[in-house]
């Protein structure tokens, strides 16, 4: 769909989210259409960090991983986030990065599975996914990741295969993977399916349980806002819970962490996956994000997602139909995740032309221009406004002057 | 030795340590003996996290990640951490939790002495560095983790030792290894050396590359005031960094992350073991500690250590001797870390007694009651009346009214 301005703003007036984007410190001037990368920060954010860091860390010292239930956080929150995942409270923890929690669920994947050891993902993967996959190989005997493309997944997945690795949402394209049909293509062979929420968790509306998904990671900085390198999650069905082993088997994860003895003994459920300390003010910065998503309904965000969609897609065919963008998103909602992906010979400066015009979106190689949008603080206006500017961009060229790419830049 | 209040004053007024003690946040009332569990907080934090939350995270967003050098984050926390234990800067990085990167350079030190399959360990050593090697075991063919007694270390060294993994202060009788005697020991046997620093970084001079240790890993949020789960760091000898492999390779280790490849290439250096996105808000917290750590002179700190260490053994010894304690902890300055440890039946109720009071220690099983002597923030005069606090709990057998201890609980 396209828009006048006047209609986007009428969108704005009757949206049932529109409360929201004051909940959050946007900086004017800007577009933010990179809360797929890095989520905006919230308002509440700063208050609940400074009462963390000098009532319950100054004050409290030691005693507050009781009277302040740290020791609780990474199940309070895996529990919150349980909520937008349709899992279980006690399916999920908060611990980790994604890698980490990725290796630990690949590793128990395989241990599950006695007898098969093809870790099967696609080509193309986010590059950690598959750098863990391998680094897993090395060490365990025998393991071999079988990285086939994207449409080639569904044939590939046979008896082999202990655990079918993928992205939900593809975090080029925003592809979105048939998490049920896959699953079940998984277990009617035999294998398990781990899936890295990592671009869809926040933003669209996902059914861990109604899939019949067995393990899953995502990441706590992007739709979540939970903050720069924010603690990532994991989740492990109920009823793999007490059979699955982890090989990060870190204190936190024992049964009686402060009984301080020698022998390993699993917590019960979830914390077992738990591994070291967890970095509590990132934690608790996450908690602040995650709250906050859980005050929205699900179903609206989903929609709004939607419709931002196709407004930017609208317009853009609308007016920008002349500067040689090409779709790479599925146009099927049901096919996608929240952010919008073009390609372009010159994407790179094209990107870096709008962010100097404060439009924030970001590129990925070779020629990709990712958008994301965001429900809780992007409006139909900002997009609206967000396609023109790309349309000034284009007219006047000014993605010819963008300086060359520096290597070993943060894109 | 033993004192008046009188002289514990004066030894204040005359420490060239006292200005540190303003440089905390420490609460009224309060003598926190343990900073060995948990740092206290530097004030400059709060302003510090104030400015990494507004300006960096809600204006800058993801363009933070250069502008204000996130990236950069790990390597340069790192390199302050390396003064402090004589690395160079480019051999530490900041990552993760101590358990994950024990379990990075247990697999590496493994991978590196092909056909020895034994991790070498002291039964009773910090129990996540158990937890870690035999779940490393666990995945890894072949490999057994051999705990023997702490005096029977050294004996156990041969040719079938791959990595001796050992803490340099023991967490709980404060017991110091001879980090040279050990780390020859091991090469003497073809054996690399994995130092835990956990109970040392901050509070005693460590001398890395002077030992010729190889490996290291360390906790940043005891002595180094980190803040509440703060990253830990990891050591890599820069004569092993281009031969180790981490199996944990996660993007951030890659050598260019942003190019988005499908195939692993380890960043050059230290940076190759690193995982996923580092918590951001939590890493600079660590930060701040560091930066004030290495503010003060490591040889003032490690002879304040001694001295408050010398004063606490001589009160208890003077003031306690009816009371039945213990001490656990070796009388020998260079045979010790920064906190003291006592033994005593009722040691639980006794710690219980103490916080109550104020005097805030922690308890061990079976018996064992640790006071950590943090030379940045603690007096003379404060360790003088914990020890009379600690003997007028003892006469008035307060302890005795303590409720008994729940499971679960963090002590």
């Amino acid at each position: 769909m396209n828009a006048t301005l006047a209609q986007a703003r009428a969108w704005d007036a009757a949206d049932p989210l529109r409360e929201f984007r004051a909940r959050f410190a946007l900086p004017a001037g800007v577009i933010y259409l990179d809360g797929n990368s890095l989520g905006a920060l919230s308002v509440a954010t700063q208050g609940r960090l400074g009462e963390a860091i000098s009532r319950e860390w100054g004050e409290g010292l030691i005693r507050s991983w009781n009277d302040e239930d740290w020791i609780g956080a990474p199940a309070r929150v895996g529990g919150k986030i349980a909520r937008l995942i349709g899992a279980g409270a006690h399916e999920v923890t908060a611990a980790d990065s994604t890698s980490v929690n990725l290796f630990k669920l690949l590793a128990a994947a395989l241990g599950a599975r006695p007898g098969r050891r093809v870790i099967l993902t696609e080509a193309g993967n986010f590059p950690t996914d598959l750098y863990v996959a391998r680094g897993l190989a090395g060490l365990a005997p025998g393991v071999e990741v079988r990285a086939v493309a994207s449409d080639a997944v569904a044939g590939a997945i046979n008896e082999q295969v202990a655990v079918v690795l993928l992205s939900h949402v593809h975090y080029k394209s925003a592809a979105r993977r048939d998490m049920a049909a896959i699953t079940a293509l998984a277990h009617g062979a035999g294998a398990l399916a781990l899936w890295d929420l990592s671009h869809s968790v926040g933003a669209i509306e996902i059914e861990l349980n109604a899939c019949a998904a067995d393990l899953a990671v995502g990441c706590g900085y992007k739709f979540l806002n939970g903050g720069p390198g924010a603690p990532a999650f994991l989740f492990v069905a109920e009823r793999l819970q007490e059979t699955l082993v982890s090989p990060l088997t870190g204190w936190m994860g024992h049964a009686a962490p402060f009984d301080f003895v020698d022998d390993w003994r699993p917590a019960p459920g979830i914390g077992r996956f738990l591994a070291g300390t967890p970095p509590m003010l990132s934690l608790l910065a996450l908690e602040v994000g995650v709250d906050l998503a859980l005050e929205a309904d699900a179903k609206a965000v989903a929609h709004k997602a939607e419709r931002l969609w196709e407004l930017f897609a609208g317009e853009v065919a609308a007016r920008c139909a002349a500067h040689g963008f090409r779709l790479i998103t599925p146009a099927r909602a049901a096919e996608r995740g929240s952010h919008i992906a073009f390609a372009h010979p010159d994407g790179y400066g094209i990107v870096q032309a709008l962010i100097a015009r404060g439009v924030i979106g970001d590129f990925r190689d070779p020629d990709i221009m990712r958008f994301g949008l965001t429900p809780l603080y992007l409006g139909y206006e900002d997009v609206w406004r967000a396609v023109e500017i790309l349309d000034e961009v284009m007219k006047s060229e000014a993605w010819r002057h963008t300086p060359p790419r520096a290597a070993g830049r943060v894109t």
